[in-house]
């Protein structure tokens, strides 16, 4: 398993990417809006992972729930793993209890899941499956 | 810049041990206590980056008091940077906020230094600079 990104929850896309820009030094960023979760992002490669600005597209995002909790901050931290349904049943048999039975879909054309920070000492942990076709459908 | 680690914020470092082998099926782990910050880390490489997991080794530790105030969950996201010191000047002059105006001695043998979160949305950051001769002196 390696890290695939690092979500990160803000209110404002704009200004956190002028803000994440300046920190990194960074210019190369890919922009999406993922509709299941009701978010737009601003990502950042760093070496083989991600930092992932989130902004929320609606009030029902998980991430305005967040925003509305936490304030902004660090929201989850992301796996890629080869299948994630496996990987799921793997983790359910583990005894971790999963948000998700079944992957949806995610950015960057992957295939995701979450499972619930109760069972991973308060981290919400999401796992990432890449398009079959090594393909990034999102650009 | 590269992601060096990020830090989890844990009550009972064996339990979560525990829990983060089965979650990343790895057995690959490095013990360390880092006096300067008063805590005792079980950290796991996943390619080029760690998941370091923090347990306080005191009541005035900051990773007791993030555990009073927020629960366990992520801490902080550390990058790996050449010079510290020359990064902390930079990051001053582009106006961020720093914990410390000078680095310290952190885990791994690194030289570390953070910035406040008000001034990273929310995003408790670390840099770390890697031992000059690139020995880990912890082990």
């Amino acid at each position: 398993m390696k890290i695939s990104h690092l979500g990160i929850a803000v209110k404002d896309l704009a200004s956190a990417e002028t803000i994440f820009r300046k920190l990194l030094g960074d210019d190369n960023i890919h922009h999406e809006t993922v509709a299941d979760q009701k978010v737009r992002i601003a990502s950042f490669q760093l070496g083989d992972a991600m930092i992932e600005l989130t902004e929320p597209t609606s009030p029902d995002s998980p991430i305005s729930k967040f925003l509305e909790k936490r304030g902004e901050g660090i929201h989850h931290l992301a796996f890629e793993v080869g299948d994630v349904n496996a990987e799921l049943a793997r983790l359910k048999g583990e005894g971790f209890q999963l948000l998700d039975e079944k992957s949806r879909a995610g950015s960057h054309g992957m295939q995701i899941a979450f499972l619930h920070p109760k069972s991973t000492n308060g981290v919400l942990v999401e796992l990432c499956q890449l398009p079959s076709d090594g393909s990034d459908t999102s650009h």
